[in-house]
C-alpha cells in the first residue's frame, strides 16, 4: 500500500484523506516516531500515546486557524510532524535544530510555546476570549495531561474560564493516569472513578468536577480510536461555550517496551527500537550525578536525623527520591505538579520543628517563588532547598533554564544560598544547609560534576566563607584574581594557568565572603567574577555591590549567563556560547587584561563620554 | 450585667466560661472590633465576620497547642483580642505596634504568619503531617475565606490533603460571598449551588467539590450561631482524616454600615462609628494617588486603541479599575485571585494580537513570576505589566512589602523596566510599555506622588534614556552625582541642594541609560544610586554592572531598601528608617564623600585585609 505520510506536509493534506486512511496514517506515524526518537533521543512515551488524537484534532480542525495549544508539549512530534517539520525531527533538541516543544518563532502552528506544565488552558482562554473580543469564530483548544491537571494555575483557569459564558474554548483531558512520576492526589482518584468501569457502578453518575466548574463535559473516550475521537470532536466544534473532552490514553501505546515501562521511555537516549533500552554496563562504575549525590545524601542525613523530612513536586525520577521513598515513605512527600503548594507546605512542616528538604529544579522554583519570600523567608523557617538542573540544562532548552535562581534568591533576606565547585562539595553544603537556623538554598547543575571522591562523613562548611583553590604568584599590576561560583570553578582553574591566576571558589552566594574579596581586591589588579547563572544581578553583581561597599574600585569582569535566552543543544556548547567555558573564559581575561590593566580607571567611561 | 471580655487574656479563660455566657462575650468582642478598629483604621468587615467563629474555635480546640491557621489573615482581629493582645489592639499596624496580620514573632497562638491568600491549607496540612509524624494528636485547622479558595496554591494542597489519610487537619471554609472584589469564577457558582436555600431544589444532592478532593463535607452551616458551630466543631475533632467543615458568614455583621457596604468597610481609616465613614469632602480636590493615574490612563488608552485589554486578579477597587470596568466591561477581566493565570491569559491574548495590561501588585506578582518569564518573556510578547504597591506600603508591613520587583525583573532577558518620579511620567510610562514590541512593568508606589499637573496628551518616552534634573557646578574633586530611580527622585533632589549634586532621573531600569552612566561616571568624582527597591541586585547594581562593564572605579554609594524585612508602621517612618528620606540620603551622602573624595581608591579594602 502507498505511504501516506511522506505527502503530509501541512495539515490541508491530512484534512484531504478519506477517514478510512487515517488509521494507516496513524501507524506510519507511529513508526515514524519511534524510529526518530530512537536516533536523536527525546520523548517517547507521551508521543506514542498522542498519534491518534494529534491526527483527529488536525483533521477537525482548521490549523492553523484554529488555535491549538498544548500543555507541557514534549508530546508534540506527531503534531510537528503533520505540520511540516517531518524532516526536522533528525536534529530534534540539537543545537540550531528544532525544539522538543511547540515554539512559536519556529511554526505558525505552534501558537503558544510550552514546557513548564499546566499552561495551557490559561493560554487557549486567553485567545478564545481574543477571537470573542474580535468577532471571529476561530476555536482555541487546550489540550492537557491529567498529571498537568494537578498544578493550581489549572484550576486558576478552569475557575475563570467556567464562567466565560460563549467562548469557543475546547479542553481535552489527555487521562494517562502519568505524569513524568506516577500520579499523585484526589485528582487522580476522581479520574479513576470516572472511567469507564468504574462509573457503571453508581445508578447516577455523579457530576463531575468539571461540569461543577461550569464546562459541559464529554467522555471519557478512547483517545487511540479515531472513530470515537473525530465524531466527538466534529460535535465539540459546534457547541457554544467552554467545552471538556475527557480522553483516555496509552504512554507508550504501540511500542511493548514502552507500554510495559513508559517512566523508563519517559525521556530516552538513543537506543535500538529492536532490543529496546539496554541497561547500563555498570551502574556502580558510572560517574554520579548531582541529583545521585542528593538522593544519597538525603538518605544519609534521613538516617542520622529523624526530624529530616523530604519533598518533591512529582519528580521523583528527576531529583533520584526513588530509594529515599523506598527507605523512608512516612518522610517521603510528592505533592504532584504543585510547587506553591509543597513550599508551603514545608513551612508547616518546619513550623512544628521539623527538617524538610524540597527537591526542585531551578526553573520551577520560579513557581514557588512568592511562597519561598512570604511562607519560608519571612518566618525565618528552617526549610532547605536542593535546587538541581541549576544553569545551563541541554536539550530541553530556554524554558527549563536554572539561570535566574541567584538573582531571584540572593535578594531576598534570611536566605543562605550555596553553589558546589564539586560533588563531595554539593554534599558537604546539603549538610551546612540542614544546620542553618534558617532557609537555605543548594543550587547544583543537571548530570555529572568533576567526578571527585564523596566524603562519607558529613562535616558543615563555615557558613559565608570561600576558599582560596590556586594563588598567583605574578607581580603587582599584573595579578588577576578569579572569584568563581559553583560549576565554574573546575573551568577557571582551567583558565587560569595562562594567566597565573589566583582562583577562588566563593561557595556561597549569599552570605558572600566579604573578607576574601577585600583580600583578593587589595592583592589583585583586576577581579573576574564566573558564574553559571544570569549576570544581570547574579552572583557577580553580589561582588561588585560588596566592592562598591568598601569603597574599591578595582577593575572587575563580570562572567556569566548573558541577558537572553539560550536555545536547547549540548551543553557544552550551550556554555561555549556563551564564553563559560575554559576556552572562553580565558579570552575574556585576555582581553579585559590587555584593555585594563594597562589603562587607567575611567579612561573607558571618558572614551564614552568624549 | 458584669462584663467578660476584660477577664479573657487567654483562650484558658474562654473555656472556662459556660457555653450560655458566649453570646454575651460575642456581643462585648464585635463592640472592642468595631470600636478599636475605629479608632486605628484597618481591616473591619471581615472582623465583625469572624467573632463567633473565633470564639467557638477557640472553645472546642486546645489552643495553642491545637494549631489555627487563618488565611489571609486580615481577619484576625478577635482571635488577637481573645489571645492576649487585647490592649495590644490600641497600636494595631502602627511602627512598633501589633501587625494587622498573624505573626509568629508576636504571639504562640499566631502559628502561620499569613498576609498573601491561599496559604493556609499547605501549612496547615504541613502541621497536620508533623502531628501524625510525631505521633501526636495535635489538630491543624485551616481557615479559609471563598475568595482565597480560587487561587491555585489552595487547590493544590486540597488535591494533596485528600489523599493524606489519617491527618488531623480541618479546612474551614468561611464562605461570605466576598473576596475584597466581589467574588469571581466558577467555584463562586458552585458555592452559591449549595447555600441552603439551594440545595434542598435538588432530590439528591450532588457530591461537592470537596467531596470529589476526598474530605468529609459537613455543611453548609451558620457562621454566627454558636449553637451550630460548636457541636459541628466538637464532632469533627473526634473525627479521623481531612475534615471540611462550609460555615456561612456575613461580612460586616453586627454593624448595619458594613453589612450594606462591606468593600467601604474593608480597610476603613478612623472614622466615627456612629456616624459611619463619612464621604471626603470633595473628591476632585483630593490628590490622585498613582492607581487613580493608572485607572484614567487605562481608560484613555482603552478608548484610543480597542486592542487594550485589563486585567486584575481580584484588585478592582485597589488598582482602581471600577471606572474601566464600568466603560470596557467587555476588555475587563477580573480573573479572581489567580496570579498565575492572570499572566498566561494576558500571553494568550497577546499572542492574537491584543495588548493586554495586567494590573497587579509588586507582592502578588511574585506569584506570577515563573509565568512572566516563560510564558511572556521568553517570547516576547507585549505584555504591560502595571506594577503598583512597588517599594514601601505602610500599614500592612513585611508581608505586602514591594521590594523585590526591581531584583526579580531585570534578570528576564526581553524585559522592560520603569520606575516614574511622578505621576504624570507614571502615565507617559503606562503608555510608553504598550509601544513596546515586548514585555514592559511601570511599577509605582502606593498613595499620592509629589502631585505635579498630569497631561493629557500620551507621548512615549525615548526608550532606555533618563534625564538630568540637576547639575552640579562644583569643583573637580568634589562633584557627585545621585542617580535616582522612580519615587527616590524627588527626595533626591532635596537632598542634592547641600552637596551642590547632579541628579539624574534614571526612568528605566532596563534598558538601563549606560550612555548617561558613563557621562556622569566621567564628569563626577562620587556616583549615588538611590532606590525604593532591595539594594541586592536592584538598579543600584544595573549601574555597578554598567559601570565595571564600561572599566569604570569611580566610587559609588548604593542606597535602597536594606536586606531585611522591614516592619509595618507608617510608610514616612518605613522610609527614614531604611535613611531613604531626604535627610538619610543627604546623612549617606555626607559619609561617603567624607570617606570616599578624599580616600585614595582601595583604601578601605586595604584596611580591612591588613
Amino acid at each position: 500500500m502507498e505511504r501516506l505520510l511522506p505527502a503530509i506536509d501541512h495539515p490541508a493534506a491530512l484534512r484531504g484523506l478519506p477517514r478510512e486512511r487515517l488509521p494507516q496514517l496513524a501507524a506510519e506515524l507511529r513508526a515514524f516516531v519511534l524510529d526518530s526518537v530512537s536516533k536523536t533521543g527525546g520523548h517517547l512515551s507521551s508521543n506514542l500515546g498522542t498519534v491518534e488524537l494529534t491526527i483527529a484534532l488536525h483533521y477537525v480542525f482548521d490549523t492553523p486557524r484554529d488555535r491549538i495549544v498544548w500543555d507541557v508539549g514534549h508530546q508534540t512530534y506527531p503534531h510537528k510532524i503533520l505540520t511540516g517539520r517531518r524532516d526536522g525531527m533528525a536534529a530534534l533538541r540539537q543545537w540550531n535544530g528544532i525544539s522538543g516543544f511547540p515554539r512559536r518563532s519556529e511554526s505558525e502552528f505552534d501558537t503558544f510555546g510550552t514546557a513548564h506544565s499546566s499552561t495551557s488552558i490559561s493560554a487557549a482562554l486567553g485567545m478564545a476570549v481574543a477571537s470573542r473580543l474580535k468577532g471571529g469564530k476561530r476555536h482555541a483548544v487546550a489540550v492537557i495531561g491529567d498529571g498537568a491537571m494537578t498544578a493550581g494555575e489549572a484550576f486558576e483557569a478552569m475557575n475563570n474560564a467556567g464562567v466565560c459564558a460563549g467562548v469557543p474554548l475546547l479542553v481535552i483531558l489527555n487521562d494517562n493516569d502519568m505524569s513524568i512520576s506516577p500520579p499523585v492526589g484526589a485528582l487522580n482518584r476522581h479520574l479513576a472513578r470516572l472511567a469507564p468501569g468504574a462509573r457503571a457502578e453508581t445508578p447516577v453518575p455523579p457530576a463531575t468536577m468539571f461540569e461543577q466548574f461550569g464546562f459541559d463535559y464529554t467522555g471519557p473516550i478512547d483517545g487511540h480510536d479515531l472513530d470515537a475521537l473525530i465524531p466527538a470532536l466534529e460535535k465539540l466544534k459546534r457547541l457554544e461555550g467552554p467545552q471538556f473532552l475527557h480522553v483516555v490514553t496509552r504512554k507508550g501505546r504501540g511500542y511493548a517496551p514502552a507500554e510495559a515501562d513508559p517512566v523508563l521511555y519517559h525521556g530516552p537516549g538513543r537506543f535500538d527500537p529492536a532490543r529496546g533500552i539496554e541497561p547500563a554496563p555498570d551502574p556502580a562504575a558510572r560517574r554520579k550525578t548531582y541529583a545521585n549525590v542528593f538522593g544519597e545524601w538525603l538518605c544519609d542525613e534521613a538516617e542520622a536525623n529523624p526530624a529530616v523530612v523530604g519533598i518533591t513536586p512529582a519528580m521523583r525520577e528527576g531529583s533520584d527520591l526513588i530509594e529515599f521513598e523506598r527507605r523512608f515513605p512516612q518522610r517521603y512527600y510528592d505533592v504532584g505538579i504543585a510547587e506553591q503548594h509543597a513550599v508551603t507546605f514545608a513551612g508547616g512542616l518546619a513550623a512544628e520543628g521539623l527538617r524538610p528538604v524540597v527537591a526542585i529544579y531551578s526553573t520551577f522554583l520560579q513557581r514557588g517563588y512568592d511562597q519561598l519570600i512570604h511562607d519560608i523567608a519571612l518566618q525565618n523557617l528552617p526549610v532547605l532547598f536542593a535546587i538541581d538542573r541549576a544553569g545551563v540544562v541541554g536539550a530541553d532548552g530556554a524554558t527549563h533554564m536554572g539561570a535566574y535562581d541567584l538573582a531571584y534568591l540572593r535578594c531576598i533576606p534570611n536566605m543562605t544560598v550555596m553553589a558546589p565547585a564539586d560533588e563531595n562539595e554539593c554534599r558537604q553544603m546539603l549538610h551546612t544547609g540542614i544546620g542553618v537556623a534558617g532557609p537555605a538554598a543548594v543550587r547544583y547543575p543537571r548530570g555529572t560534576g568533576p567526578g571527585v571522591p564523596i566524603r562519607k562523613t558529613l562535616r558543615p562548611l563555615p557558613v559565608g566563607r570561600g576558599e582560596l583553590r590556586r594563588e598567583s604568584r605574578s607581580a603587582p599590576g599584573r595579578r588577576i584574581a578569579i572569584l568563581a561560583f559553583g560549576t565554574m570553578v573546575a573551568p577557571s582553574l582551567q583558565a587560569a594557568a595562562e594567566f597565573d591566576a589566583t582562583v577562588a571558589n566563593m561557595r556561597f552566594v549569599k552570605p558572600l565572603d566579604t573578607a576574601l574579596i577585600a583580600r583578593l581586591a587589595a592583592g589583585h589588579d583586576l577581579l573576574v567574577t564566573v558564574e553559571e547563572g544570569a549576570v544581570m544581578g547574579g552572583a557577580g553583581s553580589a561582588c561588585l555591590e560588596a566592592l562598591a561597599a568598601m569603597g574599591c574600585g578595582v577593575p572587575v569582569v563580570q562572567l556569566g549567563l548573558p541577558d537572553r535566552f539560550i536555545d536547547h543543544g549540548d551543553p557544552v556548547r550551550q556554555l561555549e556560547s556563551c564564553g563559560l567555558d575554559a576556552a572562553g573564559i580565558a579570552a575574556s581575561i585576555r582581553r579585559a587584561a590587555r584593555d585594563k590593566l594597562a589603562a587607567p580607571v575611567c579612561v573607558a567611561a571618558k572614551q564614552r563620554s568624549a
